[in-house]
């Protein structure tokens, strides 16, 4: 297998933090007075005592402002602040949930950052991941502020940021592993960590008030398919050297023992490719999980498959990772999938999205036979490289049942290691305290379940109780060096996004939505003279989506009745009063339908003046 | 651990198969002419050949119809018909899925069996799961015939009927295991097998063409609580007389191994009460997993704690269990509800509903305060006893962790053993094919994936391909012997079931009501003079589940105006032709909306005749 050393001069496309001002300009159109500073340069070393300790003495106050990736799943969002200074830490989405019927995406409530934006020097991110950097543009419409992160995840953010017509107008700056950005009073160092896509990082946040590490998302893979190591070293030389605080994920805390390597899922396909014979093979994964994307392709060679790409995320994030240099590619190995009939089966691997049996990916659309490439027969070979996302489950069931439907061979259980994790696991966990040996800790990008297993082990491994911070979305965590609190709570929590309407799905909307989609809509219609309060026209009434009017013609009928009945009862005076009028509307036609049906529809009368 | 041994002469409340007609009055209002048989009077023996093997001749063709459970989890149901009689296998419910707001179940297409029910010989049922009874009340409703299962499942069936009011116009009768009972030129046997609920049964189904084989829901439990094995030596001697065809449930052909025995639970429960200490415990699990209650009351009896239970179907299962003699309570273990207050947390065990974290259910209601007798505290040890079922982790995960918020211990990893399936894994389906040795295999109960899987497995065992069935509902599978074969189709599918309303919410109102969920409503309200063509009243917006309308009161602004141009530009005649003016004004708010907001709401135009 080949294993893909990159070589800096091998990248390009951005600028480096070490690069010039000159280079730099490339991307912006806007400088800001935040610098990007060389390692000599940086804010270090802390002062610690003799033992390697903090020393114990009240300083500079920071604040860590965590405004997602608390209590839930995604929307990733942390803030940081010191004196005047304020950076942020990610800026992700999450996805909606079933009690969010229609919205496209959730992220953070960003109105503290609005707020303070005068202090803000700058945005890091840890890696392009959606639940990372997928609410950037959303916050770059309302502030700017440059970028800093890895090639790959500025490649990443590139493409987010051209979709939103924002690229020229946002500073985007590659930082360097081990490499500082200095934001204010504070630095940020980057450091490597592995994950399931490249060019990931922790940072060390370097403070008046000492160092706070935070691991981003992150696994110990000792093998990774780069080459690229988890700088386990330096998390140990931070650890000497004082750890104020650490922020670590929490995602796999409940899982025992160690994530497999990624190489775990190269050795599965080996096997897998073997049992495909003379049957094409298809391979859905995570568009951004280059590292599967390179041992496909590594198999390919190897197998004498030509590779095509199915779907627009995935093609998007190959080719940025081909032109940074994140993936190696044998010449000629890649077809375009217009071509792919020129070769038989056995000569095919596809690879493409759709692993979560999202509705309109290409995999889904094979599945239905909606794709108007591919047809799917007994001569494929299907791998489902992934492991459904909680909530995700059924939509993949209906995918793996229809693709067998057409005679496929569809590999999808966890019993083949077709899939790893990206996150780590207890060990993994336990080993990063061990090694950065931090004063307090709180456990962060988890539910609650998580984050409370994440303290167990912290208790485990000899911090004191009252060192470890469950904390929520909004709270205002403050640390002098000595203590670690909660001292306030700013505005947080999560807007909508729908369509072009970012905020404007509310609770009360969402509250229509579900009721409309539990039990539908009647509208009642009465037009009426306002100078004589007579009725000319209606009691008339429209459903949707409560009864197949044709079969309940009769109910409908008897309806209309009551509500003729319930007008005519009316005085005058109380023709005149709109409000109460539609209320005793309401309710009457509310009692007859919930008799007749046990069911409770929305009901909108509507009065027209005449 | 006390094993519950039953003896016939403890259960009481139901007439046996072999009672007097005299007996069987007291729950029957109607008699039809079924009747039960003694094993002497068995439509046996077959006929087979020296080799055990059944004789090469054409017979009697009989009829395999399933209406439900095939392609599907749920609402299993199977139609036998041979000359001019029928009987029915089950009549279950399914639930809902996401892309059915609102509906409550769903239950089979009747349609089949009404139009052939003057053949109806009778209803058997193999075990008392919702998936296996839930449609029957509905069934009787339209139909009428009586009804064959064992103690425990007529004991839930009458729950079910007393709750439609159908109690006293059913014929419900009880069937012994090995016993017979007739169904006009079939007999079926009832044959014990293992299961999570007691009273479980497979069917040996006697007709001329042979001996078919339906295992209903089964595991091969050798350790089960009450000491009721499954008769494997039955299975046995039918394969070794020679059967026709197997239907053998398919649920967990996936999984690799043997399904470990209800008994391991019991070894975890009683680690897990050690580790509770002086905690109250909280367990929830299936209502109907009356083994599993038992182990609680036998390891609370063993730790001196009372038992209270909560949630409306478990008081209902344990009450009929307890009344039939599949469960036994020591005395003055059981405590009221009302009364735990008496009792110190380390003395109390509540066995509650709600482990699949049912919005209504009475372990929710405690996580999220909302239970008007339970508070939960740092002093209650909780276990989910269960295992989400595909489409409910995400509200286990949510009850999960509002528990944890609590202070409470939670326990809801599968590594602690807390839950075993009632589903034979791969070898037990291997074992019961080996002990059947039927001629032609139906894989049944499941979806593609399952079915397929276990046609996978018979093929290993060494029967033939073409020997080997998958089938859809809706398939007339005809065998007279020899060849086993779909020779027609019957109308089938789903009914659901939403309120009091049955088979009132098809396509088009789910389509509308995923629409409404989906982008909301937008209603456009115009009154016109007939006699004029004159706009008197309108355009008119109101808007649900769209925008927050204070917010958006421009846009709104803008379309009326939109649409009050479009109605101005129209000429009379255009006013005069409705359909189409409701047409224009939809399309030109669709365009407008569309373009501002990338959103599709449904467009409802009301034009009033004054």
């Amino acid at each position: 297998m080949s294993v893909n050393n990159h070589n800096n001069s091998h990248r390009k496309g951005y600028s480096y933090a070490q690069d010039t001002t000159q280079k730099q300009k490339r991307y912006t159109v806007q400088r800001t007075r935040t610098e990007v500073i060389q390692p000599k340069a940086q804010a270090q070393p802390k002062p610690v005592s003799s033992t390697g300790k903090l020393k114990d003495s009240h300083r500079t106050p920071v604040r860590i402002i965590p405004l997602g990736g608390l209590n839930e799943i995604g929307k990733n969002m942390t803030v940081f602040e010191c004196s005047n200074d304020m950076f942020i830490l990610d800026c992700g989405l999450a996805f909606p949930d079933a009690e969010m019927p229609g919205v496209d995406i959730v992220i953070p409530d960003f109105t503290y950052v609005e707020r303070n934006q005068e202090k803000l020097r700058g945005i890091v991110i840890t890696h392009g991941h959606e639940d990372h950097i997928g609410g950037l543009a959303y916050l770059l419409k309302k502030i700017n502020a440059p970028i800093y992160a890895s090639g790959m995840t500025v490649g990443l953010i590139k493409h987010k940021l051209e979709e939103h017509g924002l690229l020229n107008k946002v500073a985007l700056n590659v930082v360097e592993p081990r490499k500082h950005v200095k934001m204010g009073c504070m630095s940020v160092e980057f450091i490597k960590v592995t994950h399931s896509i490249p060019g990931s990082m922790a940072m060390a946040i370097h403070t008046p008030a000492g160092v706070i590490v935070h691991t981003g998302d992150f696994k110990i893979d000792h093998s990774p398919i780069d080459g690229e190591k988890i700088d386990l070293g330096r998390f140990g030389e931070l650890g000497n050297r004082g750890v104020l605080a650490l922020m670590a994920d929490s995602t796999n805390a409940e899982r025992a023992g160690y994530t497999q390597s990624e190489r775990k899922v190269g050795e599965s396909f080996e096997r897998l490719f073997t049992r495909a014979g003379n049957k094409r093979i298809i391979i859905a994964t995570f568009s951004s999980n280059i590292h599967r994307v390179q041992q496909i392709i590594n198999m390919a060679e190897k197998t004498k498959r030509k590779v095509a790409v199915l779907g627009r995320s995935m093609i998007n994030v190959i080719a940025t990772a081909m032109e940074l240099g994140y993936l190696t590619v044998p010449k000629n190995i890649l077809v375009d999938i217009e071509t792919i009939d020129m070769y038989p089966p056995e000569r095919l691997v596809l690879v493409t999205t759709g692993s979560q049996g999202e509705p309109m990916s290409a995999l889904t659309r094979m599945a239905m036979h909606d794709h108007n490439k591919i047809n799917i027969t007994p001569l494929d070979f299907i791998i489902l490289s992934a492991t459904p996302i909680p909530g995700n489950e059924k939509h993949v069931t209906k995918v793996v049942n229809e693709l067998l439907k057409s005679g496929a061979e569809v590999i999808y259980e966890s019993m083949y290691e077709v899939h790893v994790s990206g996150h780590a696991c207890q060990e993994e966990l336990k080993l990063m305290l061990a090694l950065t040996k931090p004063k307090f800790f709180i456990p962060v990008h988890g539910e609650y379940k998580h984050l409370i297993k994440h303290k167990k082990l912290a208790i485990e491994m000899g911090i004191p109780k009252e060192n470890i911070l469950l904390s929520s979305i909004g709270d205002v965590i403050e640390t002098d060096g000595m203590k670690l609190q909660i001292v306030a709570q700013v505005p947080s929590g999560r807007t909508l996004v729908d369509g072009l309407g970012v905020g404007d799905v509310g609770s009360i909307v969402l509250r229509d939505r579900k009721h409309l989609a539990e039990d539908g809509l009647i509208i009642i219609i009465v037009g009426l003279r306002r100078a004589t309060n007579e009725v000319v026209a209606g009691p008339e009434i429209i459903s949707r989506g409560f009864v197949y009017v044709r079969e309940s013609e009769e109910m409908i009928q008897q309806a209309r009745k009551i509500l003729y009945h319930k007008l005519k009862s009316c005085s005058p005076y109380e023709l005149r009063d709109w409000t109460s009028l539609k209320m005793k509307l309401r309710d009457a036609l509310f009692d007859f339908i919930f008799d007749k049906t046990k069911r409770t529809p929305m009901i909108l009368p509507i009065i027209m003046e005449i």
